[in-house]
């Protein structure tokens, strides 16, 4: 068990490390810890070991030049310049909070970035502005368009964090496929199958197996097939793609670079790293933010009296299980599975700093 | 076969025989016009009648005094003040390519009004100048959130019009359940089961009978089931309702009005009206108006040469079928079954105009 603070600082030194400033290692750091917090190791400490490698590489910049190359009162295109996706992100939804606080709302279409980490993360920094939040990403080609078998969207997440008042925030994040990437790594580590619904292989023939992707099989987008609606969860994926990319001038679709430095870099480049796009609008361009937030906490009641179908207990509000879970891990402490802290164990001996191993 | 022409012509004079006036009156007949067009006749002619009769029944402002309650430079209110739906939709996002155009956003949040057809038409609007526009509404509660039974949502749809250059515009519109609820009409006339996966009975069971929500059965949300993502629809369709309820001071989710007469007004209020929630963004917010729409039409080639699954013709890009229909309808002319024909008739001769039956 590790405290937060004890892997938030490890975290900004690794960073730091490979050269980042303290200021944007911390900012990075944050990031990875959320995860963590939330319940999505799948985005946590596992992905240092990922932009550690891209760092040794040459394919991530720790100096950024972080800059707007285009804006209006409410719009900005941000170009990352290469750097670590969390610290792009983060500067981006700051821009997108500051052009809200001046004209009511603010939108940042971000290139140039990397794997961002959790789309929640920049969602929920506009909450303390009672602002509602937005951020979503395209990354590696992994899921079919709707009647294909070729992988070419992400699976471009969607997070939207809305503040409410007694009540805890609204914050739905959540990838248009049926499930996210990671539970396919779960049940191919355990050995398992998965249900049907998820995956197709190369041929296009849905089966159960989670190592299929490794085959030329691809990820099916939310709604599963045609007949239930998979050309819905396409829509969703491919507007992620053209806010994030073609809006800013990033890398669409199957020409996204990889996150990860064993595979390689692409060929055909269309635009300029991974992209991204916020949002950011004021409660109170709209109505007071304290009856806005009354008004979400009624929405909130409402819907937390819906009946419950049998077997399940109650219906869960967007956020709900993860805040739960972040308030078990900070009392608890996080835990970090042997082979995930021999790698940082590992990264810590070559940058010359201190990981302990407990 | 009707022409356009006269449909169009017909329509305008019922409303303004309910009242409207003139620019109102053809405002809303071009949205009904356009769902046919676009082969949604499940949201054209045959509404007419459930607007004449919200009309009798006194339910509908056909003299509405639609006004922005509120605004900051990128975002306004509008009040509806009891409008047909597509007079208060159609000014609503009027609103916001205004502001686009000052700001290079703009966003409306509408309250006080009530079913406004095909969300795509107004999303559509923003495509002549040259941004991409977005429509969501609020509905008739019949969904049921994830591990609930109770139908506390419409089906709450999202539409997004992405200008290009070469190929015509990107057009996603979209319920957010797997099917659109007149395909349950439908399966329910012919007589016919529909597939599992749409509806459950009253007590959560899946079943495959389209007649289920007359017995206090419910749709489910994009995604079909838990294991399947049925959260990440029931996320997507408490945003819409937020959105256009919440922010606009509307009635929310299992509160939204019917949008029949024969439905009895709801004992309970909680805000005016129905919701809606309309955006527009300048592309040349962003970056130069011609660049953008050259990417896109390479967006566009790039997922159209996707291969094919077995027994697929193409990658369907969104909007490319409803296009087709459009043309298609524009040349051959427009059908209306006897019994919708029928029921325009006895509108016809009650507010004294004309409709032939051809």
């Amino acid at each position: 068990m590790y405290t937060y603070n004890y892997l938030l600082s490890f975290t900004s030194e690794v960073f730091i490390k490979m050269g980042c400033s303290r200021a944007d290692a911390e900012k990075a750091a944050k990031v990875f810890l959320a995860a963590e917090l939330r319940g999505l190791a799948s985005h946590g400490m596992i992905r240092i070991k990922d932009y550690y490698q891209l760092w040794e590489a040459k394919r991530i910049n720790t100096r950024p030049n972080i800059k707007i190359v285009h804006e209006t009162p409410s719009t900005a295109v941000v170009d990352g310049d290469g750097a670590i996706g969390m610290i792009a992100a983060t500067r981006s939804m700051e821009i997108a909070i500051e052009k809200a606080e001046k004209v009511g709302t603010g939108w940042v279409s971000t290139k140039g970035s990397n794997h961002y980490g959790i789309a929640g993360y920049y969602a929920m920094m506009a909450l303390e502005h009672d602002m509602i939040g937005m951020s979503m990403t395209n990354a590696n080609p992994l899921v079919a368009p709707t009647f294909s078998v070729s992988p070419m969207l992400g699976t471009n997440p969607i997070a939207v964090a809305i503040p409410a008042g007694r009540h805890p925030a609204f914050v739905a994040d959540f990838a248009t496929t049926p499930i996210a990437r990671g539970k396919l790594a779960v049940a191919e580590k355990k050995g398992e199958k998965t249900l049907m619904g998820y995956v197709q292989d190369k041929d296009g023939t849905p089966t159960d197996d989670p190592t299929v992707l490794k085959r030329g099989g691809s990820m099916v987008t939310l709604g599963g097939d045609y007949e239930h609606g998979s050309h819905k969860g396409f829509c969703l994926s491919s507007i992620v793609d053209i806010f994030s990319a073609v809006l800013s001038g990033a890398n669409f679709g199957p020409f996204v670079p990889p996150s990860v430095a064993y595979l390689p870099v692409l060929d055909r480049k269309v635009g300029e790293g991974t992209g991204h796009f916020f949002g950011a609008m004021r409660i109170d361009a709209f109505q007071p933010a304290s009856e806005f937030k009354s008004k979400m906490d009624e929405w909130i009641d409402t819907f937390k009296q819906a009946k419950p179908a049998p077997n399940r207990e109650k219906v869960i509000i967007p956020g709900e299980p993860e805040r739960e879970k972040e308030h078990k891990i900070i009392s608890e402490g996080i835990t970090i599975i042997p082979a995930i802290a021999a790698d940082l164990k590992e990264i810590a001996n070559q940058l010359g700093i201190e990981f302990e191993l407990k």
